[in-house]
């Protein structure tokens, strides 16, 4: 960015010294750029995948070896994606990463590295900014990635975070949106809709709760997006983060399909049955509809269940057969009764007014 | 982005077509999100090293054998980056690369593929965003670079700009900033100080001339970058983004050196000679503080001047002798008299107030 001085008063090369500590009751200003990258570059741990990490002008790793590179990228825009009033700093830091692993995970992935890209606010405090960073290389930690660089820059507007994830795979075992065909199984894990639950709740005032938990602080099926690539099981996979219909929709447009979806077999938490009792109007238009489930949606030869149930039992994470893939374009939503149910809506469109969004 | 809706009045899978025709009066509402993605897919040519690109949770791409994969990303913020009145959009796409090309030119690596992050306010036109991402993909084919994928979302606030781009280079043939010694030769390619011009200028009204093309369409230094990593001529290097003393105390600071720059040896072109004249201070604040200016820095041993030049007149790219590195920390600027110059500023930082930064 440039600057611009006509005061030519001192030359010394001031810059913020790559050790000082940090107070928590310092500013943003007092610490400057170079020291706000070191607050968060002390907390990454190093790796020996990343030959170059922090502090130059691109980061360098290896991949393992027979290995496609993998990378996905999510911008987080306050006022858009995040609500600075229903979310604390850590989880924000935490659901930045989650929904790049996610990414990583539908793809049948091993994720690796990240870069970080912050633009801040004057309104952010340094806490913020410690606690954001805490969540996020906790999460980064927990699934072995490492933060590898990234850039920060002052923000007229919101908050905005960037990340770009890396992963990789064998080409062979990468698991793509556009390889279903007729006849095979839909597969869901965990329960759905409770994120968008969890949205409503907090904006109902509420702060509590499972479905809350599950939208501020998701958690991305890394390992079993691993385990079902490395098995061969799935035959389409995509993550569920603009809502079911939406993303099965990608699957079966990317593979010039179609599907049916049994109503009476899409996952509910406890949670969510109970707040919605027993309209399945009411009941099922987030299950479908909502987004940020951040579960995984696959498809794979009926046959295999077994084998699929089992690999699922290992992690403890449900998986539920929904559905299945057909010739004929379209998606159809079948009630217990084997009619066809009407009207649920899509997915969420960035560009469309609030409105048809219904966000 | 979640959404919720309770009404339930039809369940078509709707979808934007990927083959739609954009007329240039319409919206962004009508084109939707899917459709956005398609328009700017459409002008991006396909790659035999990118496996998977637009349209999957993830891209994948094959590195050349034996290479490290290099990554660097940089956000660009209306209002802090770039200034809408000041810039037409098939420029703005152009230097959204530009920045980033110039990060993998600087490490010496060759550019391979990218991921695009738009957040796009109600205010822009189709219109501004065909040209944008003509410009864009314009210099993505002039250095063999692929948009792989990306995101897309509705700002409310000013447009963000998210680039991250990849690229290779084998291990021993990068450049890095923490490698300079004692006695090596300080050089810089192409003028300095000529983009923070441009944009005075285009403050004070202007809006033609060489100064402000440079700030606007800045021209990164990959193939000259790449030819250097080859032939193993650079001992450390560094691209000119936040103003030369800021660089070079990047380098400096990395490899615990020091540094001393001879000012009637900066290279000024002849538009920004004409416009500060002979006073030493005015003519030189720019060319140490400015930044922008996306050349190349770097050190290498003395003895091979000559080679430097002669791979420079190659390309046609005035290159200069500027200083030297020293063993004693800090940068000292002398004059053609041999005397310490006393306080140029050092760069920007973002967190720093406008009237510190004379941004």
């Amino acid at each position: 960015m440039l600057m611009y001085t006509d005061d030519l008063k001192s030359l010394c090369w001031t810059k913020v010294p790559m050790t000082q500590n940090i107070n928590t009751g310092q500013g943003l200003r007092d610490l400057g750029e170079f020291g706000l990258i070191d607050l968060i570059a002390r907390k990454s741990r190093p790796s020996s995948a990343v030959t170059i990490g922090i502090g130059d002008d691109a980061a360098a790793f290896h991949l393992h070896p027979n290995c496609l590179a993998l990378a996905t990228t999510d911008t987080l825009l306050e006022g858009v994606h995040f609500d600075l009033s229903f979310c604390d700093p850590a989880r924000l830091g935490r659901k930045s990463l989650a929904v790049n692993l996610s990414d990583i995970a539908a793809m049948g992935g091993k994720p690796l590295s990240f870069l970080l890209s912050l633009a801040i606010p004057e309104t952010i405090s340094l806490d913020f900014l410690e606690a954001f960073s805490s969540g996020l290389l906790e999460i980064a930690d927990e699934f072995g990635v490492s933060l590898i660089g990234g850039d920060t820059c002052a923000s007229r507007g919101g908050l905005v975070i960037g990340i770009t994830l890396f992963g990789g795979q064998e080409v062979q075992k990468l698991t793509r949106r556009c390889t279903a065909r007729p006849g095979e199984s839909i597969f869901v894990t965990g329960y759905l809709g409770d994120s968008a639950l969890g949205l409503k709740l907090l904006r109902e005032g509420h702060r509590d709760g499972d479905a809350i938990s599950r939208h501020l602080d998701p958690a991305p099926r890394v390992h079993e997006g691993l385990a079902l690539a490395e098995s061969g099981l799935p035959c389409a996979m995509i993550d569920i983060s603009d809502g079911l219909l939406s993303d099965l929709g990608h699957i079966t447009g990317k593979s010039s399909m179609g599907a049916r979806l049994y109503l009476d077999k899409i996952p509910l938490s406890r949670e969510y049955s109970e707040y919605f009792g027993s309209d399945d109007h009411e009941r099922y238009s987030l299950a479908l509809g909502g987004g940020e489930d951040y579960e995984l949606l696959f498809t794979a030869p009926t046959y295999r269940k077994c084998e699929i149930e089992k690999l699922f039992r290992n992690f403890g994470t449900p998986v539920s057969e929904i559905g299945e893939i057909t010739a004929v374009p379209g998606i159809l939503v079948l009630s217990a009764e084997g009619e066809t149910v009407q009207g649920i809506a899509t997915g969420y469109d960035h560009f469309l007014p609030r409105d048809v969004n219904r966000s």
